[in-house]
Protein backbone atom coordinates (compact mmCIF):
# COMPACT_ATOMS: atom_id res chain seq x y z
CA UNK A 1 0.00 0.00 0.00
CA UNK A 2 1.65 3.33 -0.51
CA UNK A 3 0.19 6.33 1.04
CA UNK A 4 0.40 10.01 -0.58
CA UNK A 5 -0.88 12.84 1.01
CA UNK A 6 -1.59 16.36 -0.30
CA UNK A 7 -1.77 19.38 1.83
CA UNK A 8 -4.17 21.73 -0.44
CA UNK A 9 -7.07 20.98 -2.38
CA UNK A 10 -4.76 23.00 -4.88
CA UNK A 11 -1.93 20.65 -4.49
CA UNK A 12 -0.30 18.73 -7.60
CA UNK A 13 -0.06 15.61 -5.59
CA UNK A 14 -4.04 15.40 -6.15
CA UNK A 15 -3.76 14.27 -9.59
CA UNK A 16 -2.87 11.21 -8.02
CA UNK A 17 -6.10 10.49 -7.09
CA UNK A 18 -7.36 8.31 -9.92
CA UNK A 19 -7.90 4.59 -8.75
CA UNK A 20 -6.97 5.35 -4.79
CA UNK A 21 -8.82 5.94 -1.90
CA UNK A 22 -9.10 9.64 -0.25
CA UNK A 23 -9.33 10.52 2.73
CA UNK A 24 -10.59 14.22 2.86
CA UNK A 25 -9.53 16.67 6.32
CA UNK A 26 -10.87 19.65 7.10
CA UNK A 27 -10.21 19.26 10.63
CA UNK A 28 -11.31 22.98 11.64
CA UNK A 29 -14.15 22.14 10.99
CA UNK A 30 -16.08 20.43 7.68
CA UNK A 31 -15.36 17.10 8.16
CA UNK A 32 -15.42 17.26 12.04
CA UNK A 33 -19.10 18.66 11.48
CA UNK A 34 -19.71 15.85 8.41
CA UNK A 35 -18.57 13.21 11.16
CA UNK A 36 -20.45 14.81 14.02
CA UNK A 37 -23.81 15.36 11.66
CA UNK A 38 -23.73 11.63 10.87
CA UNK A 39 -22.86 10.40 14.31
CA UNK A 40 -25.41 11.75 15.29
CA UNK A 41 -27.85 10.46 13.34
CA UNK A 42 -28.23 12.85 9.74
CA UNK A 43 -28.83 10.39 6.80
CA UNK A 44 -26.69 12.00 4.84
CA UNK A 45 -24.64 15.42 4.23
CA UNK A 46 -23.70 16.38 0.45
CA UNK A 47 -20.66 18.29 -0.03
CA UNK A 48 -21.23 21.09 -2.87
CA UNK A 49 -19.00 23.76 -4.20
CA UNK A 50 -20.97 27.15 -3.67
CA UNK A 51 -23.94 28.56 -2.28
CA UNK A 52 -26.08 28.75 -5.24
CA UNK A 53 -25.49 24.75 -5.96
CA UNK A 54 -26.57 24.25 -1.87
CA UNK A 55 -30.03 26.30 -2.77
CA UNK A 56 -30.53 24.16 -6.08
CA UNK A 57 -29.57 20.78 -5.12
CA UNK A 58 -31.51 21.19 -1.61
CA UNK A 59 -34.67 22.29 -3.43
CA UNK A 60 -34.59 19.42 -5.62
CA UNK A 61 -34.50 17.23 -2.56
CA UNK A 62 -37.53 16.18 -0.05
CA UNK A 63 -38.33 19.39 1.69
CA UNK A 64 -36.63 17.60 5.13
CA UNK A 65 -33.22 18.88 3.30
CA UNK A 66 -31.50 21.22 5.44
CA UNK A 67 -29.35 23.80 4.06
CA UNK A 68 -26.05 24.18 5.46
CA UNK A 69 -22.64 26.41 4.90
CA UNK A 70 -20.28 28.91 5.97
CA UNK A 71 -18.32 31.98 4.12
CA UNK A 72 -15.81 33.38 6.51
CA UNK A 73 -16.65 30.72 9.15
CA UNK A 74 -20.21 32.41 9.63
CA UNK A 75 -23.55 30.76 8.76
CA UNK A 76 -24.39 31.51 5.17
CA UNK A 77 -28.11 33.72 5.39
CA UNK A 78 -30.67 32.40 4.86
CA UNK A 79 -29.22 29.05 5.59
CA UNK A 80 -30.37 26.11 8.28
CA UNK A 81 -27.15 25.74 9.67
CA UNK A 82 -23.35 26.54 9.29
CA UNK A 83 -20.49 25.06 9.72
CA UNK A 84 -20.11 24.32 13.83
CA UNK A 85 -20.70 21.02 14.50
CA UNK A 86 -22.06 22.33 17.92
CA UNK A 87 -25.06 22.94 15.84
CA UNK A 88 -25.41 19.41 14.27
CA UNK A 89 -26.78 18.22 17.69
CA UNK A 90 -29.21 14.76 17.23
CA UNK A 91 -32.90 16.71 17.73
CA UNK A 92 -32.06 18.70 14.67
CA UNK A 93 -30.40 16.31 12.16
CA UNK A 94 -31.30 12.99 12.77
CA UNK A 95 -32.97 11.54 9.39
CA UNK A 96 -32.06 15.00 8.03
CA UNK A 97 -30.48 15.07 4.49
CA UNK A 98 -27.77 18.07 4.98
CA UNK A 99 -26.29 19.64 1.96
CA UNK A 100 -22.80 21.51 3.18
CA UNK A 101 -21.16 24.33 1.25
CA UNK A 102 -17.69 25.46 2.98
CA UNK A 103 -14.64 27.80 1.66
CA UNK A 104 -12.42 24.65 1.99
CA UNK A 105 -13.58 21.12 2.95
CA UNK A 106 -16.53 20.73 0.45
CA UNK A 107 -14.51 21.64 -2.37
CA UNK A 108 -11.84 19.54 -1.71
CA UNK A 109 -14.16 16.22 -2.18
CA UNK A 110 -14.91 17.86 -6.03
CA UNK A 111 -10.98 18.16 -5.90
CA UNK A 112 -11.10 14.40 -5.12
CA UNK A 113 -14.03 12.86 -7.90
CA UNK A 114 -11.75 10.92 -9.58
CA UNK A 115 -10.43 8.53 -7.05
CA UNK A 116 -12.03 4.72 -6.39
CA UNK A 117 -13.73 5.59 -2.55
CA UNK A 118 -13.77 8.93 -1.02
CA UNK A 119 -14.38 8.89 2.90
CA UNK A 120 -14.15 11.73 5.06
CA UNK A 121 -11.71 11.53 8.02
CA UNK A 122 -11.14 14.01 11.36
CA UNK A 123 -9.26 13.39 14.98
CA UNK A 124 -13.22 12.66 15.98
CA UNK A 125 -12.91 8.92 13.61
CA UNK A 126 -9.16 8.41 13.07
CA UNK A 127 -9.02 4.76 13.81
CA UNK A 128 -12.42 3.71 11.82
CA UNK A 129 -11.39 5.78 9.06
CA UNK A 130 -7.85 4.04 9.17
CA UNK A 131 -9.93 0.50 9.16
CA UNK A 132 -12.07 1.52 6.45
CA UNK A 133 -9.35 2.55 4.00
CA UNK A 134 -7.26 -0.30 4.90
CA UNK A 135 -10.15 -2.93 4.39
CA UNK A 136 -10.14 -1.19 0.78
CA UNK A 137 -6.79 -2.71 -0.43
CA UNK A 138 -6.32 0.52 -2.38
CA UNK A 139 -3.45 3.02 -2.63
CA UNK A 140 -4.44 5.88 -0.42
CA UNK A 141 -4.36 9.52 -0.78
CA UNK A 142 -5.30 11.99 1.87
CA UNK A 143 -6.27 15.41 0.36
CA UNK A 144 -5.98 18.13 3.05
CA UNK A 145 -8.61 20.97 2.76
CA UNK A 146 -6.28 23.63 3.72
CA UNK A 147 -6.82 27.81 2.92
CA UNK A 148 -7.16 28.50 -0.30
CA UNK A 149 -4.42 26.18 -1.29
CA UNK A 150 -1.83 27.33 1.79
CA UNK A 151 -0.87 24.53 4.04
CA UNK A 152 -2.72 24.10 7.44
CA UNK A 153 -0.82 22.92 10.56
CA UNK A 154 -4.59 20.87 12.01
CA UNK A 155 -5.22 19.20 8.43
CA UNK A 156 -1.16 17.97 8.19
CA UNK A 157 -1.28 16.70 11.85
CA UNK A 158 -4.41 15.12 11.21
CA UNK A 159 -3.41 13.45 8.39
CA UNK A 160 -0.23 12.26 10.19
CA UNK A 161 -2.46 10.42 12.92
CA UNK A 162 -4.18 8.23 10.17
CA UNK A 163 -0.88 7.38 8.80
CA UNK A 164 0.32 6.73 12.15
CA UNK A 165 -3.38 4.40 12.39
CA UNK A 166 -2.39 3.00 8.94
CA UNK A 167 0.92 1.77 10.10
CA UNK A 168 -0.74 0.34 13.11
CA UNK A 169 -3.00 -1.75 11.23
CA UNK A 170 -0.32 -3.15 8.42
CA UNK A 171 2.99 -1.63 8.16
CA UNK A 172 5.26 -4.05 6.57
CA UNK A 173 3.54 -3.28 3.34
CA UNK A 174 3.31 0.66 3.29
CA UNK A 175 5.42 2.84 1.06
CA UNK A 176 4.97 6.77 2.45
CA UNK A 177 5.89 9.35 0.38
CA UNK A 178 7.69 12.83 1.75
CA UNK A 179 4.72 14.47 2.20
CA UNK A 180 3.44 11.35 4.46
CA UNK A 181 6.82 10.81 6.36
CA UNK A 182 5.98 14.29 6.97
CA UNK A 183 2.63 14.11 8.18
CA UNK A 184 3.30 11.64 10.17
CA UNK A 185 6.36 13.03 12.10
CA UNK A 186 3.97 16.39 12.62
CA UNK A 187 1.50 14.12 14.36
CA UNK A 188 4.27 13.41 16.60
CA UNK A 189 5.21 16.46 17.48
CA UNK A 190 2.00 17.79 18.07
CA UNK A 191 -0.39 14.16 19.07
CA UNK A 192 0.19 14.84 23.07
CA UNK A 193 -1.93 17.93 22.97
CA UNK A 194 -4.51 18.33 20.04
CA UNK A 195 -6.63 20.93 21.70
CA UNK A 196 -3.70 23.64 22.34
CA UNK A 197 -1.77 22.62 18.47
CA UNK A 198 -5.89 23.46 17.48
CA UNK A 199 -5.63 26.95 19.48
CA UNK A 200 -2.08 27.79 17.96
CA UNK A 201 -2.62 27.45 14.47
CA UNK A 202 -3.21 30.23 12.21
CA UNK A 203 -7.05 28.89 11.87
CA UNK A 204 -7.56 27.99 14.87
CA UNK A 205 -6.77 31.12 16.37
CA UNK A 206 -9.39 33.25 13.48
CA UNK A 207 -12.27 30.66 14.89
CA UNK A 208 -11.63 31.54 17.93
CA UNK A 209 -11.28 35.25 17.17
CA UNK A 210 -14.57 34.95 15.45
CA UNK A 211 -15.97 33.75 18.56
CA UNK A 212 -16.09 30.24 17.69
CA UNK A 213 -13.10 28.86 20.32
CA UNK A 214 -15.33 25.92 21.55
CA UNK A 215 -15.77 24.55 18.37
CA UNK A 216 -11.96 23.69 18.82
CA UNK A 217 -13.04 21.52 21.55
CA UNK A 218 -14.98 19.22 20.04
CA UNK A 219 -12.37 19.11 16.88
CA UNK A 220 -9.44 18.19 19.06
CA UNK A 221 -11.34 14.94 20.61
CA UNK A 222 -9.69 11.82 18.92
CA UNK A 223 -11.67 8.66 17.93
CA UNK A 224 -14.95 9.74 19.83
CA UNK A 225 -16.52 7.81 16.85
CA UNK A 226 -16.95 4.62 14.45
CA UNK A 227 -19.32 6.23 12.13
CA UNK A 228 -16.75 7.07 8.75
CA UNK A 229 -18.86 9.17 6.28
CA UNK A 230 -18.36 7.61 2.72
CA UNK A 231 -18.56 9.25 -0.70
CA UNK A 232 -22.30 7.07 -2.23
CA UNK A 233 -23.31 8.72 -4.95
CA UNK A 234 -22.66 11.99 -3.92
CA UNK A 235 -23.41 11.85 -0.58
CA UNK A 236 -21.59 11.22 2.68
CA UNK A 237 -23.40 8.55 4.69
CA UNK A 238 -22.14 6.97 7.96
CA UNK A 239 -20.62 3.70 7.55
CA UNK A 240 -19.66 1.73 10.69
CA UNK A 241 -15.88 0.31 10.63
CA UNK B 1 10.07 39.58 11.54
CA UNK B 2 7.20 37.39 10.12
CA UNK B 3 8.35 34.28 8.35
CA UNK B 4 6.69 32.08 6.05
CA UNK B 5 7.12 28.82 3.76
CA UNK B 6 6.36 27.85 0.54
CA UNK B 7 6.45 24.13 -0.23
CA UNK B 8 7.06 24.65 -3.77
CA UNK B 9 7.44 27.23 -6.51
CA UNK B 10 3.98 26.33 -7.33
CA UNK B 11 2.64 26.93 -3.37
CA UNK B 12 0.24 30.08 -3.19
CA UNK B 13 2.26 31.18 -0.21
CA UNK B 14 5.18 32.08 -3.11
CA UNK B 15 2.75 35.27 -4.11
CA UNK B 16 3.72 36.79 -0.72
CA UNK B 17 7.02 37.36 -2.25
CA UNK B 18 6.91 41.03 -2.50
CA UNK B 19 8.59 42.91 -0.18
CA UNK B 20 10.30 40.00 1.62
CA UNK B 21 13.25 39.03 2.22
CA UNK B 22 13.21 35.39 -0.11
CA UNK B 23 15.66 32.64 0.85
CA UNK B 24 15.55 30.02 -2.25
CA UNK B 25 16.26 26.11 -0.92
CA UNK B 26 16.73 23.58 -3.42
CA UNK B 27 18.76 20.94 -1.06
CA UNK B 28 19.52 18.27 -3.95
CA UNK B 29 21.17 20.15 -5.66
CA UNK B 30 20.75 23.39 -6.98
CA UNK B 31 21.67 25.70 -4.50
CA UNK B 32 24.09 23.56 -3.08
CA UNK B 33 25.86 23.39 -6.17
CA UNK B 34 25.49 27.36 -6.59
CA UNK B 35 26.93 28.00 -2.66
CA UNK B 36 29.35 25.58 -3.67
CA UNK B 37 30.48 27.62 -7.08
CA UNK B 38 30.62 30.60 -4.84
CA UNK B 39 32.60 29.08 -2.28
CA UNK B 40 34.93 27.73 -4.62
CA UNK B 41 35.61 31.11 -6.21
CA UNK B 42 33.04 31.09 -8.93
CA UNK B 43 32.15 35.08 -10.05
CA UNK B 44 28.94 34.52 -9.79
CA UNK B 45 25.90 32.11 -11.35
CA UNK B 46 22.88 33.40 -13.66
CA UNK B 47 20.15 31.24 -12.33
CA UNK B 48 17.82 30.78 -15.93
CA UNK B 49 14.76 28.86 -17.01
CA UNK B 50 15.26 27.01 -19.95
CA UNK B 51 18.25 25.61 -21.73
CA UNK B 52 18.05 27.61 -24.74
CA UNK B 53 17.78 30.96 -22.53
CA UNK B 54 21.07 29.60 -20.87
CA UNK B 55 22.77 29.25 -24.16
CA UNK B 56 21.20 32.41 -24.86
CA UNK B 57 22.39 34.42 -21.81
CA UNK B 58 26.02 32.60 -22.03
CA UNK B 59 26.07 33.84 -25.94
CA UNK B 60 26.20 37.25 -24.53
CA UNK B 61 28.37 37.39 -21.77
CA UNK B 62 32.61 36.90 -22.20
CA UNK B 63 33.51 33.88 -23.66
CA UNK B 64 34.56 32.83 -20.24
CA UNK B 65 30.97 31.97 -18.83
CA UNK B 66 30.24 28.32 -18.47
CA UNK B 67 27.16 26.74 -19.58
CA UNK B 68 25.51 24.53 -16.79
CA UNK B 69 22.40 22.75 -16.19
CA UNK B 70 20.86 19.30 -16.18
CA UNK B 71 17.50 17.56 -16.99
CA UNK B 72 16.67 14.39 -15.32
CA UNK B 73 19.20 15.10 -12.98
CA UNK B 74 22.07 14.50 -15.66
CA UNK B 75 24.03 17.20 -17.67
CA UNK B 76 22.55 18.87 -20.59
CA UNK B 77 24.00 17.65 -23.73
CA UNK B 78 26.82 20.15 -24.80
CA UNK B 79 26.58 21.71 -21.50
CA UNK B 80 29.99 22.52 -19.50
CA UNK B 81 28.94 21.43 -16.29
CA UNK B 82 25.77 20.01 -14.76
CA UNK B 83 23.83 20.32 -11.70
CA UNK B 84 26.45 17.87 -9.63
CA UNK B 85 28.01 20.23 -6.73
CA UNK B 86 31.52 17.61 -7.09
CA UNK B 87 32.10 19.19 -10.51
CA UNK B 88 32.20 22.72 -9.68
CA UNK B 89 36.15 22.89 -8.02
CA UNK B 90 38.04 25.75 -8.05
CA UNK B 91 40.22 25.03 -10.93
CA UNK B 92 36.96 24.72 -13.06
CA UNK B 93 34.70 27.55 -11.96
CA UNK B 94 37.22 30.27 -10.34
CA UNK B 95 36.73 34.25 -11.49
CA UNK B 96 34.29 32.56 -14.12
CA UNK B 97 30.75 33.26 -14.94
CA UNK B 98 28.45 29.70 -14.74
CA UNK B 99 24.38 30.31 -16.32
CA UNK B 100 22.65 27.12 -14.69
CA UNK B 101 19.40 26.05 -15.68
CA UNK B 102 17.74 23.16 -13.81
CA UNK B 103 14.06 21.97 -13.34
CA UNK B 104 13.26 22.95 -10.59
CA UNK B 105 16.01 24.70 -8.33
CA UNK B 106 16.62 27.47 -10.91
CA UNK B 107 12.91 28.37 -11.68
CA UNK B 108 12.48 29.04 -8.09
CA UNK B 109 13.91 32.41 -8.27
CA UNK B 110 12.02 33.15 -11.60
CA UNK B 111 8.97 32.58 -8.94
CA UNK B 112 10.74 34.73 -6.43
CA UNK B 113 11.39 37.87 -8.68
CA UNK B 114 8.78 40.38 -7.09
CA UNK B 115 10.36 40.26 -3.75
CA UNK B 116 12.87 42.76 -2.19
CA UNK B 117 16.03 40.73 -1.87
CA UNK B 118 16.85 37.31 -3.14
CA UNK B 119 19.27 34.71 -1.78
CA UNK B 120 20.32 30.93 -1.95
CA UNK B 121 20.33 28.73 0.90
CA UNK B 122 21.41 25.05 1.21
CA UNK B 123 22.85 23.13 4.76
CA UNK B 124 25.87 24.72 3.57
CA UNK B 125 25.18 28.09 4.42
CA UNK B 126 22.34 28.22 6.74
CA UNK B 127 24.05 29.82 9.53
CA UNK B 128 25.11 32.77 7.30
CA UNK B 129 21.83 32.56 5.23
CA UNK B 130 19.98 32.95 8.70
CA UNK B 131 22.81 36.21 9.44
CA UNK B 132 22.25 37.77 6.39
CA UNK B 133 18.06 37.12 6.14
CA UNK B 134 17.93 39.33 9.82
CA UNK B 135 20.20 41.90 8.88
CA UNK B 136 17.55 42.79 6.28
CA UNK B 137 15.18 43.60 8.64
CA UNK B 138 12.63 42.36 6.50
CA UNK B 139 9.81 39.75 6.64
CA UNK B 140 11.01 36.56 5.33
CA UNK B 141 9.82 33.95 2.52
CA UNK B 142 11.79 30.79 2.95
CA UNK B 143 10.89 29.10 -1.36
CA UNK B 144 11.35 25.77 -1.42
CA UNK B 145 12.12 24.34 -4.59
CA UNK B 146 10.01 21.00 -4.10
CA UNK B 147 9.09 18.61 -7.49
CA UNK B 148 7.34 20.05 -9.67
CA UNK B 149 5.23 21.70 -7.09
CA UNK B 150 5.46 18.90 -5.17
CA UNK B 151 6.59 18.89 -1.67
CA UNK B 152 10.34 17.53 -0.96
CA UNK B 153 11.15 16.83 2.47
CA UNK B 154 15.19 17.90 2.26
CA UNK B 155 14.02 21.68 1.09
CA UNK B 156 11.32 21.56 3.86
CA UNK B 157 14.33 20.20 6.74
CA UNK B 158 16.21 22.80 5.23
CA UNK B 159 13.93 25.73 5.78
CA UNK B 160 13.42 24.47 9.60
CA UNK B 161 17.00 24.49 9.88
CA UNK B 162 16.92 27.93 8.82
CA UNK B 163 14.18 29.40 10.85
CA UNK B 164 15.78 27.41 13.91
CA UNK B 165 19.16 29.49 13.11
CA UNK B 166 16.87 33.02 12.87
CA UNK B 167 14.86 32.12 15.95
CA UNK B 168 18.40 31.65 17.87
CA UNK B 169 19.33 35.38 16.23
CA UNK B 170 16.37 36.85 17.78
CA UNK B 171 13.37 34.75 18.50
CA UNK B 172 11.81 37.53 20.56
CA UNK B 173 9.85 39.38 17.60
CA UNK B 174 9.35 36.34 15.17
CA UNK B 175 5.84 35.37 14.28
CA UNK B 176 6.04 31.94 11.85
CA UNK B 177 3.25 30.80 9.99
CA UNK B 178 1.69 27.21 10.47
CA UNK B 179 4.03 26.41 7.69
CA UNK B 180 7.40 27.68 9.32
CA UNK B 181 6.72 25.59 12.62
CA UNK B 182 5.95 22.96 10.58
CA UNK B 183 9.21 22.69 9.08
CA UNK B 184 11.13 23.69 12.11
CA UNK B 185 9.22 20.73 13.59
CA UNK B 186 10.68 18.72 10.73
CA UNK B 187 14.17 20.00 11.36
CA UNK B 188 14.36 18.87 14.87
CA UNK B 189 12.65 15.23 14.03
CA UNK B 190 15.95 14.75 10.90
CA UNK B 191 18.68 17.50 12.06
CA UNK B 192 20.45 14.68 14.17
CA UNK B 193 21.86 12.85 10.68
CA UNK B 194 20.62 14.72 7.31
CA UNK B 195 22.88 12.54 5.80
CA UNK B 196 20.62 9.80 6.07
CA UNK B 197 17.73 11.98 5.93
CA UNK B 198 18.77 12.68 2.15
CA UNK B 199 19.47 9.23 1.59
CA UNK B 200 16.09 8.42 2.66
CA UNK B 201 13.87 11.11 0.73
CA UNK B 202 12.67 10.53 -2.15
CA UNK B 203 14.38 12.69 -4.54
CA UNK B 204 17.46 11.33 -2.62
CA UNK B 205 16.82 7.94 -3.61
CA UNK B 206 16.39 8.87 -7.00
CA UNK B 207 19.55 10.88 -7.08
CA UNK B 208 21.35 7.78 -5.72
CA UNK B 209 19.70 5.68 -8.68
CA UNK B 210 21.05 7.79 -11.40
CA UNK B 211 24.63 7.45 -9.89
CA UNK B 212 24.50 10.73 -7.89
CA UNK B 213 24.72 9.48 -4.28
CA UNK B 214 28.31 10.77 -3.37
CA UNK B 215 26.42 14.82 -4.06
CA UNK B 216 24.27 13.75 -1.09
CA UNK B 217 27.75 13.72 1.27
CA UNK B 218 28.20 17.36 0.15
CA UNK B 219 24.51 18.28 0.04
CA UNK B 220 24.65 17.23 3.92
CA UNK B 221 27.60 19.09 4.97
CA UNK B 222 26.14 21.87 7.84
CA UNK B 223 27.83 25.55 7.97
CA UNK B 224 30.77 24.37 5.68
CA UNK B 225 30.45 27.95 4.36
CA UNK B 226 29.87 31.79 5.08
CA UNK B 227 29.61 32.72 1.97
CA UNK B 228 25.60 33.62 1.11
CA UNK B 229 24.85 33.54 -2.98
CA UNK B 230 22.91 37.02 -2.96
CA UNK B 231 21.19 38.29 -6.15
CA UNK B 232 22.32 41.11 -7.57
CA UNK B 233 20.97 42.24 -11.01
CA UNK B 234 19.63 38.78 -12.05
CA UNK B 235 22.91 37.35 -10.74
CA UNK B 236 23.86 35.38 -7.93
CA UNK B 237 27.19 36.47 -6.10
CA UNK B 238 29.32 35.16 -3.23
CA UNK B 239 28.62 37.64 -0.02
CA UNK B 240 30.45 36.91 3.41
CA UNK B 241 27.73 36.92 6.35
Amino acid sequence: MNIEVAFSRLDPACRSASGRAVAVIDVIRATTTITVALHQGCAGVIPVRTLSEARTVARRLDKGALLAGERGAERAAGFDLGNSPAEYVRERVTGKTVVLTTTNGTRTFQAASEAQAIIASSFLNVAAAARWLAGTGLDILIMCAGQQGRFCLEDVVGSGMLIDRLLNISDDSIECSDAAWAAHKLCAAYRDDPLRMLRGCEWGREIIRKGFGADLEICAQVDLTDIVPVMRAGCLVGERS
